[in-house]
């Protein structure tokens, strides 16, 4: 039987991913679930307008974007209880910078970009930057042949029905490759 | 070491969703990892220009999102390989409809939304759909105490690094919860 729950986003799990920013000379993180992918460079972080992390990225036009493993989850989850206008957050990571003067990157992260900001959506309750990367830098230990193997990322997945944290499980077919086995 | 990779969108893995429509009077659905959350109940859905898909959707203002459990890939990544415009897929799946006429969802799939179109970004390669779900349908059986338990949905995931396709791992800790054992 089909329920209908009403208006309801069920387009979750997404991808948690650490927002580095500078805000008033402090480099400051965010955790963020509401992310998107726009075209195949640009992606969208999406951030309610009471964030303090937005001012420094509207007057900065920069960020960046970390990929934590799911062995920092204490701290992803942190960042996100508690405002960089109240606490200093500067130093529960600790950070690198490549290009880009106003978008800290986080070490111990395995996977991180350095964003320039191309617009912004300017939603009822929301600021959504998009962004696109200009370098993307990760740990030599999570490469298999030149490219991030995820198996070794082990990022983690935000789930709004039940608030839980999810583990990224195993990597079971081909994309663009199983489907030929299809008949009707 | 950190190896930058230069510019890779490593905003991945995403959860794969089966986009239905009607296009010239017939159902389709097309495999669609670019996804994003725009707002609370706002989304995003990012498809390159030359899909078939697109002219259903800007003349009826209308598309659903399907999560298809693990056990759909076939299926799921066959809709991804081959064009409405050459193939019906229409008989891929069995379809349902809710309130609106030209949103067809998927009976098998989980969850289901029926969206209304609210904007569409106009991106180089891209049109990029900003949708409201009007109604959220899932089977009973993936429901615990009345929300959607991803445990029971089986969400699939893309990689694009790889090009695999990646099962959900386990539940590991509670958002807005396990943050406040940190201790710097």
């Amino acid at each position: 039987m089909k329920k209908n729950l009403g208006p309801v986003n069920a387009l979750y799990p997404t991808p948690i991913v650490l927002v580095g920013t500078v805000v008033d000379g402090k480099i400051n993180y965010i955790n963020i679930a509401h992310i998107g992918i726009i075209d195949m460079n640009t992606m969208s972080i999406s951030m309610g307008k009471i964030h303090h992390s937005n001012k420094g990225i509207k007057e900065n036009k920069t960020l960046s974007i970390n990929l934590p493993s799911d062995d920092m989850v204490v701290e992803a989850d942190y960042v996100g209880l508690v405002s960089g206008a109240m606490v200093d957050k500067s130093q529960v990571f600790e950070s690198f910078f490549g290009e880009l003067k106003n978008a800290p990157m986080i070490k111990n992260a395995p996977v991180s970009m350095e964003c320039e900001v191309i617009d912004i959506l300017n939603m009822p309750n929301h600021d959504v930057f998009l962004v696109k990367a200009k370098n993307t830098y990760c740990n030599e230990e999570v490469l298999t042949d030149g490219r991030i193997d995820l198996a070794k990322v082990k990022p983690m997945f935000f789930d709004m029905h039940q608030r839980k944290y999810w583990k990224l499980g195993e990597a079971f077919a081909k994309c663009w490759s199983i489907g030929r086995s299809y008949t009707k």
